[in-house]
């Protein structure tokens, strides 16, 4: 199962990101290929056991990704009201180079049978003038990968292994204007566009040129969906409007409301029935208005269509309706996917994708997080399988390594003969404002089955983002802000 | 000269960032309007003493800036290459409201005979369909402005004490292309914009679609002007480039090259000889090129055309040449103005400007910082100056409070009687890369005359920036980012 076909340039010198050993072009490497940096392929990155094959030339890791940086998406609606600053919530794929390689690039489509992707750069293109497309020959820069023949664009990877944690992209329910007049929460990119637009709402409002009527439009903020992204940021905003807005726009803070549309009849969806009533009176007796059977018929600048209402006018619309597939995995039909969310491959219980013809695992593709669905388990969306399921599979990569360095001709430790992944539900957390949050933990899987509410909850949700993905950096950052701006208050400045 | 006008409205509701006191309408209040948020106005607002007006109810304070902060510019350059975080060298003006009122506006045109002022809005237009113009009456929200007649998009403030602090703007000499093509470094936003831009070209540079020469093209850094701006850039991008790029990126990092142009035959016009060529030394020691008497002709995107040089490609081109006069500064024509430069008011010894047809002092419009030149001494356009002369106006206008506060019949604190403005130089400091810096005192008014260089300097660099102009918050978190950033390096995500 060792690819070979790297030997040759074995003895070329050292390249940006990928390690060449002279004299070592005996030992062939494995090349594993890691598509995406969110909670899956962000901890596989992180984990792996880089100091093990950096001496032993084992593998060769890269990650191909349209970010360099991982979001730490629990901490996004905080950094959208300017609770931590945006930076304190993203760690950077950079930090794992050049012992890693790492391409800022979209995957456009897999070749499985030969074991080959070809992607296209996530940049903006260089458009010098007799700009030359690389032939590739004398650069010592980039040598893991190669150009597709005939397209000046893309270029092309092997792969011995491949992880696909693409994840899934936001849902829509193809609602016109969404996407061009809504904000989603998914990206740090997301939340500094909310934030900015947040306090522009309030740096119009003050404006004398405009009426009071149109101050109520401009501080009407819409929140369609009410599952936990989206009640997290009413939670923040509602924070936020009621401390450092209210302390320095006063007049204009009274005029602010906070709108959660929902379709179903209850916000929080997933969690146990106490917990959405305690959530539900929380909001009702904080002012935010809870919209539930609700459908937003279509979006336009500054209003929306709401089939139960009509025309509602808002300064800010925050969507947050779920997931829809990634483009790359509805493109693939060599593999089987789930047919009931469409958006996801099909994996057996050591997440090896199944080929779509014999139903067969490959053993050399993965796929983890919202990318995939185990055939016999239906597990939720969300940051904690992802992680968990990367988790379980840098535990079986780092055997790969272990055997493939020990022996000359490695047996493949990833096989399919590995114990399945198992998820360990550990219970969902979710912040509802003013310091309480709430804590599911009805079908955890360890520890005290049960549920936790107000300031206990809060504290948990809290200390809950100490995991082992967030930098010590981080780890130094997260609380320095929030002590700061419970002390000094969030930054107003609008840049 | 207390105005008595805004009496009529002293027994209205409590109104946005305007205290009325009831039943105190007898007193009429004065109203001090600034003009910019930076070194000079933003000083102003910072330490006016807003206790005692507040109590006394003897003065309104409003701030007219088109953005809603002040830039802390020494940190801007090592905001562009991520030494610091955005923030931090920023502070917010809405810190100060409802006590003061801000508008996030431009001043149009000032009316000085009837001590008025028309101004436009800095944030996007509200367009909600429907839409109508305040008509100025119902609302509580910014009572202090009035719309102007005939115009649905400006507004107009009355004055009893005018600020102009509006500085200045970018000089480009008129090369075609600069202001589409470069990148000043004068506000936070510019920063934001060069930290991303530096990322952007490595990560372009990184794709395996182009060549060799096109990397080269791409990581190279251009700077146009030896001023302190330029160098202390090509300083810290140096730092840069020869930490945390040549650690992630290093056959990228071997590409890169740094440029500074200018046009006069030493970087560092206005420091000691000794020093410029210290500078000088140091940067030719550390691979920057110095390319003085050098004249830039035009710029295109990524290209820029040099008389000694001809055709040069850059990934990055930062332009900074001084300064060049703020519209509202040109287009008053009832002010004298400095025949040399034309970027700024003329006026007294008591920063009282000076009137164009009888050459007397306005008693009560002042100019500061690179809006004004004194006509009896000519003041470099720096931070320095800026704020101590705001320094000195404060001290003014709180003498000003107080005696009209002690006496109903106040009498003019603020006249021409006062003591005349006198610059205290406390030497040019600039950052010249690894941990070294100029600093020279050569011209210094207290203390010892003389100069420093290297680690000394740099010291006194750093702990420069510890002025109260710095909040508590930032006095902490500056510090604390280059804490970090030493030991955990740049943050290299772009986003």
């Amino acid at each position: 199962m060792l690819s070979v076909q790297r030997a040759a340039t074995g003895t070329s010198t050292r390249q940006l990101g990928v390690r060449t050993f002279f004299g070592t072009s005996s030992r062939a490497k494995q090349r594993l290929v890691i598509l995406g940096s969110g909670w899956g392929g962000y901890e596989i990155l992180r984990a792996i056991d880089k100091k093990r094959w950096s001496e032993e030339c084992s593998l060769d890791v890269i990650m191909v990704s349209p970010t360099n940086y991982f979001n730490f998406t629990p901490l996004l609606a905080s950094c959208s009201v300017g609770t931590l600053e945006f930076r304190a919530a993203v760690e950077p794929v950079r930090r794992y180079t050049p012992d890693v390689i790492a391409y800022t690039a979209w995957c456009d489509s897999i070749d499985f049978k030969h074991k080959k992707l070809v992607c296209m750069p996530a940049t903006s293109p260089v458009t010098f003038e007799g700009s030359q497309t690389q032939s590739n020959g004398g650069s010592d820069v980039n040598e893991s990968a190669s150009l597709v023949t005939g397209n000046t664009e893309k270029f092309q990877l092997t792969y011995d292994k491949l992880v696909i944690a693409v994840g899934a992209y936001n849902q829509t329910f193809n609602v016109p204007g969404v996407k061009e007049h809504a904000h989603f929460l998914k990206d740090i990119r997301d939340a500094r566009r909310i934030r900015t637009r947040i306090l522009e709402c309030f740096e119009q409002a003050n404006q004398p040129t405009i009426t009071d009527a149109d101050r109520r439009k401009l501080l009407n903020f819409c929140i369609v969906g009410g599952g936990p992204t989206g009640v997290e940021f009413a939670a923040e905003l509602h924070d936020f409007l009621h401390s450092d807005i209210a302390r320095h726009y006063p007049a204009l803070a009274r005029m602010a409301k906070i709108n959660l549309y929902d379709v179903a009849p209850h916000i929080l969806g997933g969690f146990d029935t106490g917990l959405q009533e305690y959530a539900t009176a929380k909001f009702k007796r904080e002012g935010i208005r809870l919209l539930t059977q609700h459908h937003v018929e279509r979006v336009e600048e500054g209003r929306m269509f709401v089939t139960e209402e009509g025309e509602v006018n808002f300064g800010l619309l925050v969507w947050s309706t779920g997931l829809s597939p990634n483009p790359l995995i509805e493109s693939i039909t060599e593999l089987k996917k789930d047919e009931r969310t469409k958006r996801s491959l099909l994996t057996n219980g050591t997440l090896n994708v199944l080929k779509a013809d014999t139903g067969a695992p490959d053993p050399d593709v993965f796929a983890i997080g919202d990318a995939c669905t185990i055939e016999t388990e239906a597990l939720p969306a969300t940051a904690q399988v992802a992680n968990q399921q990367a988790k379980y599979l840098t535990k079986r990569l780092n055997r790969l390594i272990k055997s493939s360095s020990a022996s000359a001709s490695s047996s493949d430790a990833a096989s399919a003969d590995a114990a399945a992944f198992k998820f360990q539900n550990a219970g969902s957390l979710a912040y509802v404002g003013d310091w309480e949050a709430i804590f599911d933990r009805t079908k955890a899987a360890r520890g005290p089955k049960g549920k936790e509410t107000g300031r206990v909850a809060w504290l948990l949700w809290r200390s809950a983002y100490f995991t082992k993905t967030l930098s010590v950096r981080n780890k130094i950052l997260v609380p320095m802000y929030w002590f700061l701006n419970w002390i000094f208050g969030r930054d107003l400045t609008r840049f």
